[in-house]
């Protein structure tokens, strides 16, 4: 058990709800409304704009940028790069989300495109979109991971997100039955979550808005991305958990409901006792 | 009572939960989180894509596509004929909601050319759109079925249901106080549900995803489509009304997420004690 | 307390649920989920279409308009200029909620250009947000209100208000810890509402649309536009109040939904108990 992570993450915790970072989210319209209350949830403070005409303002009032390809267009491919080089020049985190790279070319040739203009600082999907990023075949069924991804174990699955971590430079969280978290040296594994997340449309998405969150306080030298990612991937995982015990009588409905109170009632306590955080 | 159609209806909805169908929408973005959610809830995968470079991929990939006109835009509009036309040359059935039909010159000509351009398998709509869809004078108030529609009758509306259905080639679900369900030749009523339904935005676009994912394990000749439209339409009645018992001391919030848990808690039992499913 | 303003509140209320007025919304897609449940739950009837080809033709059978600006594009700029000039041609009450004026060149323009192209009826928003209206120096945090302009007391914030609803001649709402009403000469104070409303997102939005459904009665010289923004903004207040202390045990997942469920639930002796409505 990585105590050491743990404690990082509970310090970034406290640094959200003391600075309350402002996010600024270009992402879809399904799952958009649970990723600014996710982001609520945790002490920080969402911003969601896809203009061209004022992308890059709103990046430069904002503490991190999260660029989520769910429901891509046209017009929004091009405010995506727009604020992901604003973000650069200004030094302001960013987080990809590659939502179902790997199911059509449009998806792929915008997360090749992002990933070769814009400097990503934490890229977060599941085993197929990140195997897509890797340049290896994804079986991608959708948005969701396919069944023959879902059979890859740990190791090959470091593999290939350090491959991609040093591929782009940056790091990649992979989340599924084991969140593997890596810049390409360091490695944390994370087996919090439950499999009943994935009946709940956009727990994805809000792992990379909370990611978001995190990186929205990596001013200065305290923190690495590394964690900032762990810390937005253990929150996401944990809250599920909780929420699913809390729930599991009612449904999925509540069980939606319950994943952003327990974000909203998480604390040290609780990521002390039920963390499960690794390192290799 | 009709036995044998509540339990087809268990049929598909077994086969949902084993296969898993992928249901791309191309629909509004105002219950768009909620059409997500009820499929998965239901045991399918939702996939929300509507940008023309992708749509036809997006469709190829799926067993099922829902349009849904809510919030159509000019840019959507063309999508939505698009994948339409990829969805009948590879013999994916189309779920059609015409939200508002009757409403706008828009909303009427995107409907007129969906049906015109695109062979529908299930129009789904309340008493005005489909009468809109039959050439018959809609008094449509906004998105909701107007005053004047809502005091015909089963009788009339099973008129006006056939005559559709004949004319399209496809079944049609009107759905209200007593559900419609017709082939043309065969036609199927549903007493479930409850009038406060109209109190949750969303509840007929759901009703269409969940048609969207019954017609997704329509391979082959084991089930009809006028199962499939019964099927989707019977369990959004029923978990709307298991619902609102559940939660009307609450209030109108707690009665939308208890819909979800109505469907994701919903099972052969219940139906088979609760469905009033009745064919003339 | 100011019992003749919430007899009157309580009188447009028993009114909308009588009539169910139609609101057209040209809304944000971040919080239009919840715009639309809060419409029904207080008894109107929502409908969000912004497509140039039909936001005219929807806002003639609307009895208002709600013009959010808070994912505004250049698309949907003009929808909204197109629909308010039609709703002034008609008579029909314009709600303008100018979100994160003084955050984007393009929120300002759009802010500034549709306050001189459109007679508003009532303009809500946040500190920051008016005081960007009255041309003066508005710290605008993203969506949120910014600290220094958390700071500003109730009677510079009046006189903000006031010099505002002269100089567009329409009533101004300013939300916060004292909701500031006025139409220039009379002023309303409110003092109901939780400072946790800030943490879920789009509760300014949800107000503005309760507005929305107040000025959807204002036919006939009975009530004010002074009065349907006391009463839309009254009816959040005391929802969110009364949700928070029926969740805060939980968190803001249940929190959102409870504001809902309380909307639903508002009544004319809840009102009388509860509402601290003051006027000066």
């Amino acid at each position: 058990m990585s105590r050491e992570v743990i404690h990082q993450i509970i310090g970034m915790m406290e640094d959200i709800r003391a600075k309350k970072p402002l996010v600024h989210h270009i992402t879809n319209y399904v799952t958009v409304n649970d990723c600014a209350n996710i982001v609520l949830a945790i002490g920080a403070s969402p911003i969601m704009a896809d203009d061209i005409d004022e992308v890059e303002t709103i990046t430069s009032i904002s503490s991190a940028l999260v660029i989520n390809i769910g429901t891509l267009n046209r017009r929004t491919i091009e405010s995506m790069v727009a604020a992901g080089k604003k973000a650069n020049e200004l030094g302001i985190p960013v987080v990809l989300d590659p939502v179902g790279a790997g199911a059509s070319a449009l998806r792929n040739e915008t997360t090749e495109r992002l990933l070769a203009e814009v400097k990503v600082t934490v890229l977060r999907g599941n085993m197929s979109e990140i195997r897509f990023t890797a340049g290896l075949e994804a079986d991608t069924k959708g948005v969701e991971v396919s069944e023959a991804d879902q059979k890859i174990g740990t190791d090959e699955g470091t593999q290939v997100a350090q491959n991609v971590a040093r591929k782009f430079g940056c790091v990649v969280a992979i989340t599924g039955p084991t969140d593997i978290i890596t810049d390409g040296k360091r490695t944390i594994y994370i087996e919090n979550g439950t499999k009943h997340m994935s009946n709940v449309t956009g727990t994805g998405c809000m792992c990379s808005s909370l990611v978001g969150a995190f990186c929205g306080v990596l001013d200065g030298e305290r923190y690495s991305p590394l964690i900032a990612a762990a810390g937005g991937v253990l929150v996401m995982g944990l809250s599920g958990e909780l929420a699913y015990e809390a729930t599991k009588h009612l449904g999925y409905g509540s069980f939606r409901t319950g994943i952003i109170d327990a974000v909203s009632k998480m604390d040290g306590d609780t990521l002390i006792q039920k963390a499960r955080v690794y390192e290799s």
